[in-house]
């Protein structure tokens, strides 16, 4: 509600602030036309990044991917990269809140011209939005290390969607989260067709054996968590590789751990399939993977690779 | 607006009608909440079915689909099958249109619980929609005869995504469109990383040789316009079989076409990849595609499995 450009009553922006069309909302009003493609075409590309006390972590990273997927996909947005940043600040400093969950994505819209099949048609659109921090794996799994499972499907191939390219199209990390639900596992790691083991719904997945660190080359996205990940292990001195991982390897690692930015360095305390489980070590998370979780969040303390948020875009009217 | 439980001003349905959360309202109203699983993991399955004429062409069998569909997916919205039924007609009797595009679609929706990473925990939902018709390929394509692209990328295996569950992961359709595009044809077709011929950017594909008809057993829906084909074959005599098609089939094929519920048989005249393209026969939809496309038309005008609109449901007060 608009009077004379200034809102009548403040919108409530503590559950999530979203930017849709140029225009800053509560994120339970933001949503998607259903005739966008962006929904009806899952023709979206997206990216997600973290506020930690205040400050964005690895903010130019996350954007450096956003923008090469959207290239990927032949999207482009009006809004250039500067006015991106600047809308992430915003939605963030609207919440109020110190930690958040910060998504951008980009669809590809509706056609201009009606009943037109052509991605060149259409108005790509780009959105964003600050919620409050969610964790892929709850805080209290990620404290006793997560249990495992193996999916029994194979998670698409490279070749047919690029998995570097941050996208929604999760039919088969769904699936193989249903499958482990059933099994009473907390989450799935899937390997591809040839029995390599690629990422999980939401994560990147490390072994530990003999003390040298390996994860998958294929099938994944080039995680940001991951890159700090193998950063921390340079300064440690310990080894650290991005190689082909076998579900053999998987079966038989002293450690293995999980990273995402929405819950960093995750241990795992048990891997297996429908038919039997391997509990790692003493079921709780290894000492690599515990050393390397503590040392991310000391490091997010030191201020890291952080960009503090521009607190003073809140102050501007809203709505745009 | 409502006041007193009445439509205080009549909303134009002209443009399309959508089921939204139990409410009918303007297609270009309905949208789907950003943190929706259905956007943010296209975690949603669907149907499209047509209306021609004031009927609906195989209504059940769209419906037999997305049911089967929604049960793989492990989705069940709160309506039940008939209350679905009763939705697509008011949607379409809402709209006053005689030919229609109507869309039926169950998302995951959003957890219950917040934060949580459960699909269990998800409150599924049915959307659907009327539209007036559109065509896959436009009517003057129709007629001259499709140039279809050979896609460079492979299709998703069935074993990481089951084709036959209806869904929006189009990605890899996607980049054979912008690919097709970009080599001046209207659209395309993917074979698998086998070399087997699958599907097109929302169709079936049919080859003929020596009078004899095929279209792929492998990667692609169980469309319900090829169901017709099939039928339609067997009324003629037209010897006709779901089978392993094989890219070298496709290029040396005498007549190739495509089939979809938005669009029928539609003939293809070239068949290509970058590198060249093959003309079938005269440049023009082939005799048997062409008389296939005549019967499929023919039998809609006989009322052929049709299901009559239920007009008076646009005399129920709305909202609901
Ligand atoms: C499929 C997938 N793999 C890996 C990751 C981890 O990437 P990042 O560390 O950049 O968050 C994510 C993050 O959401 C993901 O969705
Ligand atoms: C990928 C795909 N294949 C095939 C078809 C054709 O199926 P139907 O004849 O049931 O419309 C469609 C229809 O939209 C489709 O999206």
């Amino acid at each position: 509600m608009q009077q004379g450009g200034r809102a009548v009553s403040e919108p409530d922006f503590s559950e999530g602030a979203a930017y849709v069309r140029g225009r800053f909302v509560p994120l339970a009003e933001a949503a998607v036309p259903l005739t966008d493609w962006g929904f009806s075409r899952s023709d979206v590309v997206y990216d997600v990044v973290h506020v930690y006390r205040g400050g964005f972590f690895r903010l130019a990273d996350h954007l450096d991917r956003f923008h090469r997927a959207m290239a990927a996909r032949q999207l482009a947005p009006a809004e250039s990269r500067e006015q991106m940043e600047a809308v992430l600040h915003r939605c963030v400093a609207l919440t109020g809140l110190d930690d958040a969950y910060v998504s951008m994505m980009t669809l590809r819209g509706r056609p201009r011209v009606r009943g037109s099949r052509r991605p060149a048609d259409c108005d790509n659109h780009f959105m964003a939005y600050a919620a409050p921090w969610i964790d892929v794996i709850p805080p209290e799994v990620q404290a006793r290390g997560a249990h495992l499972m193996i999916a029994s499907n194979p998670r698409i191939p490279d070749a047919s969607v690029d998995p570097t390219v941050k996208n929604f199209q999760w039919a088969d990390l769904t699936t193989s989260v249903l499958e482990a639900h059933t099994n009473h596992y907390d989450t799935s790691v899937l390997c591809d067709a040839e029995g390599f083991v690629t990422e999980g719904p939401g994560f990147n997945v490390f072994i530990v054996q003999d003390g040298r660190i390996v994860t998958p080359d294929r099938g994944s996205l080039q995680g940001i968590t991951r890159r700090s990940v193998l950063e921390i292990c340079a300064e440690l001195g310990i080894e650290a590789a991005i190689a082909p991982v076998t579900r053999e390897m998987l079966e038989n690692a002293d450690e293995v751990f999980a990273a995402t930015t929405a819950g960093g360095v995750m241990p795992v305390a048990r891997v297996g399939t429908a038919s039997g489980v391997r509990i790692l070590g003493n079921d709780r998370p290894g000492p690599i993977s515990a050393l390397l979780r503590e040392e991310y969040w000391k490091r997010h303390e030191a201020g890291w690779h952080m960009t503090p948020v521009r607190r003073e875009l809140a102050e501007l009217p809203v709505p745009v």
